[in-house]
């Protein structure tokens, strides 16, 4: 899966990665929520479809931010999970965390990054 | 202009408004480089296509992140700048930069940027 880079600029080619609605909300769900699989992801509030969802997937790990396991032969079944560099998004997450909770009325801080943060 | 919000979650909040390939551009080019006009965007490196250009400084300013003012008549022409709203969005900007310049072989930081953290 390639990726054309538009720019020399890291915010742009950041943005060429995970620069849309749904990518940064897997790695949430990753980071924040332990989700792993397929069903977990699909299964969030923001309601991804599942084309999305399985393109997403495939991008993300292309770009070796998660990678994938499979974790039962029959039918193939996936367990997904953050490389280094994914994890390494966390600030990014938190930059958006704090801003949307500081500017958005009616959003609500996900508690395990409330947890995190306290440490 | 009406954004539907799909969670409470602030990440996908905040996406929903500056989540997607040029929003953040738009804001960079504003704060790293004291853009201000239509032409100006226009120019930078990416080549954001017009239309979208256009769609991207409405959506931002129903947003309040960024506000226009006349500066010429006949024609009609814009100057925009970001409100503290928008300015506050610097720290995920920063995060961007860092991660990208990071992780993304051949992208280079903002000048502008590395002056702003040296200080």
């Amino acid at each position: 899966m390639q990726v054309t880079k538009r720019s020399t600029c890291p915010v742009a080619g950041t943005l060429d990665l995970i620069g849309d609605k749904w990518s940064l909300l897997v790695v949430r769900d990753m980071l924040l929520y332990g989700k792993q699989t397929y069903g977990e992801f699909a299964d969030s509030d923001e309601g991804i479809p599942t084309n999305i969802l399985a393109e997403r997937l495939k991008r993300l790990e292309a770009a070796g931010i998660i990678r994938s396991a499979k974790y039962q032969e029959r039918p193939p079944r996936f367990a997904y999970s953050l490389t280094d560099k994914g994890r390494s998004l966390g600030k990014i997450l938190l930059a958006l965390v704090e801003w949307g909770a500081a500017h958005i009325p009616g959003t609500v801080a996900p508690k395990a990054l409330k947890n995190k943060r306290r440490r």
